[in-house]
């Protein structure tokens, strides 16, 4: 079988985006999560053009074989994991910036591009790509496509999602499909742009993007505010969100501050119970005025500590504390970070049902994430080698699964559902959904070629 | 047939929720559309609950009957005409705004409920539901959903679609589907909510909608300024989108501004090829401030003419000139409204070639609409009773589609597809995503009752 599909591959791809080295197929298998499966690939296909991987799923469909795209492999949910004997298929030879429309106010590029170029690309004319996750500097916009990526200033600008105009798709039948355009406003049709945003490659793969560019927002100015209590700092964020647009709205723990003091001494408080970190990029006097009420909003709140500050170099030492949060944890241990979102009002609750999932299963939890969007992530820090730790970390993240759930949020914000989080799935979109769900996946993916095992 | 679907009907719906009366039938064949052919429903359903729709749905698929939903029956593409025999499902009884959580930021409804009783709604939590298409006093928010409705404000913050967190919707087999949730960002499963978002009736029924709210903006800051060419104007709106963030960016032609003057005189310059009214809700010195950088674009691009006012009175008067332009081009003849979409570096081009179609056809067209976003309104006049008039004005109005089309852009931004425009779909989507969207129709809708002949 192996063998075939190696050859099929062969006669239609360039010898250049064929491999098989077994050290290479081996470096493919997975992406950053802990613990999802990943099989052994047969082949990694690394198509140069649309045509080539149209026909890697020729290939496929042809001999029923899984394809499982991948972009930069920086995922946190197992989404781009191999399956055994599936064809991996890389797209970042097609890593190219294909346009940038200034006075359009457009960019298209190929689902290879690093986020990092993207925003690079549009700088040089002014303008600016704005959703950011975590790793825009290494993840690529493909990846950032197949899982509608958020990041933080998604609090403002919105997501993945909300800056694509269009796109470019390999349907598992082959067909190329074009859907949206190069206008903001399109309703001609269903939005099937919408449709394979977030897919995590089960229904398509995305070979190019229309991506929507803004002006680049004026400097920021940027809060920290300290909390004795969390059910305080959940007040502070509804307050903030209620009242004003901050372009940041970040929170951060004590067991996340105090691993940051620990790796990194910034003098940051220790003894609260959350940090806020919040920013206005409104600009100017009204930037002052935007976060002088959120300033207001965090004393009412019972804040213990309120400052902000105009100078971007200072900014950026603020918003340090919480670009460390996770590697700080990190150096504590093995981690398993979780992604789950809850409604703006619920923050408190689920901050404070972590806490009791950390007192109850004895382990450690560090939670920091965007407030403004009540999407956190309680990060579970374990010892690797010992089997009984790991066993309660891995109940912990499941346990902060289902306490997401019982406050009507969801087990997944920005990360994916990936193959770590499918057995959770059914129970927050209920058999109806779930039904719809597996309705579209067969009449896209007939004959499951496209990353079968992940999301559904 | 007829006496079939009435008799099943009445066997699952209460008295109130039934109608046959022909005058009530006659009512409810149309839309606002001109033109769009319409049929004659054999009854007319008007469910209190969720369990009459999908009632109507089981009776509909037990004979094979259509079913088309409407809202207020403001629409302008024919979405929402009858097609003969079919039960026309109004959901303007199920009308309640069911709840506002003002932690929580969003609103829960019911599709009949309007538009502007969501707005209230949420002004009385201090919050505000931002989508604002130009019928919003009188539309239905199923309606707004069905279309994926934009309007003046979706320029800063987005159309209908970017503010809904969820749905209920009945499907063609009578399940019963939530799609998304009460959180600002997730990313479990598919994106079903914009899937029946912008579906026109044909995916399923909206039953319910989570919708998110905002923060009420400051006090805005009008411009008006007025250029002596169209390129002038298309040359300011690149220049303002690409440098600022206006809450409205509105233009109107010379022949709209014209129509404006000859029925509600505000002195308006009547010479000039366009005009531009801006906004910005930055609010106090930062809405000066950018209502400063648009006028000087204004300036830049050659305006003969720019004010502007931090007086919302004075600003609520120069906004009446946009609110005045449909309705003034009304008084002048029967009207063909278009609603086209382009790339915003092309609006100069798109305006060049309506002037170009007026001339060859010889027929009156008033364009207008929201620049900023690149979606306007060429809206055709003619005289209703002379015949050739007709012709050449229908004539204009398919030319006009063609236009757009050859600028890359859509024959639709806001208004929908409907009956109206569904030819000349498949030039825009291509024969493979054509295809696409009747594997989705199919996959939904096997037997074909909802909403059959509209946007497909």
């Amino acid at each position: 079988m192996t063998v075939d599909v190696v050859q099929a591959l062969s006669r239609l791809l360039s010898a250049e985006s064929l491999v098989t080295d077994p050290d290479v197929l081996q470096a493919h298998r997975n992406d950053q999560a802990e613990w999802a499966p990943a099989g052994m690939p047969c082949a990694l296909a690394r198509p140069a053009t649309t045509s080539e991987v149209r026909a890697v799923l020729d290939v496929a469909r042809t001999l029923r074989v899984p394809v499982v795209a991948r972009g930069a492999g920086s995922g946190l949910s197992g989404g781009a994991n191999a399956s055994d004997g599936c064809i991996v298929l890389s797209l970042l030879r097609m890593n190219r910036v294909l346009e940038v429309d200034r006075r359009g106010m457009l960019a298209v590029v190929q689902p290879g591009a690093l986020n990092a170029a993207v925003k690079a690309a549009a700088a040089e004319h002014g303008l600016w790509y704005a959703p950011d996750p975590a790793s825009w500097e290494f993840s690529t916009i493909g990846g950032n496509l197949a899982t509608n990526a958020g990041g933080l200033c998604c609090v403002k600008y919105g997501v993945t999602g909300d800056a694509v105009l269009g796109l470019e798709v390999v349907l598992a039948d082959g067909s190329v499909v074009r859907t949206g355009g190069r206008t903001v406003k399109n309703v001609a049709g269903y939005d099937l742009t919408r449709l394979f945003v977030g897919s995590e490659g089960t229904l398509g793969i995305i070979t190019e993007a229309t991506l929507r560019l803004r002006p680049r927002p004026p400097k920021a100015t940027t809060l920290l505010a300290a909390f004795p209590t969390l059910v305080g700092a959940g007040k502070a964020v509804c307050d903030i969100m209620g009242t004003t647009r901050p372009s940041l709205l970040e929170l951060m723990d004590r067991t996340t501050v105090r691993a940051v003091e620990a790796w990194k001494p910034m003098g940051l408080d220790v003894e609260a119970a959350a940090l806020l970190l919040a920013r206005s990029d409104a600009g100017g006097a009204q930037g002052e005025e935007e976060v002088g009420v959120m300033a207001a909003a965090c004393e009412r709140a019972g804040a213990t500590f309120v400052m902000n500050t105009a100078d971007e170099a200072e900014g950026e030492l603020l918003m340090g504390a919480r670009r460390f949060a996770y590697p700080a944890l990190e150096q504590q241990g093995a981690t398993l970070l979780d992604d789950v979102g809850v409604p703006l009002s619920r923050i408190p609750e689920l901050l404070a049902a972590v806490e009791h999932i950390a007192a109850q299963r004895g382990v450690r939890i560090g939670t920091f994430g965007h407030a403004g969007d009540g999407n956190m992530h309680p990060t579970v820090v374990f010892d690797r080698n010992d089997l009984d730790a790991m066993t309660r970390a891995k109940q912990a993240f499941d346990d902060i699964l289902h306490a997401a759930l019982d406050l009507g949020g969801t087990i997944t914000g920005e990360h994916g559902v990936g193959s770590l989080k499918r057995g959770f799935l059914p129970a927050q979109l209920g058999s109806e959904s779930l039904h719809l769900h597996r309705t579209l996946k067969q009449a896209l993916d007939p004959l499951g070629i496209l990353n079968p095992g992940k999301l559904l």
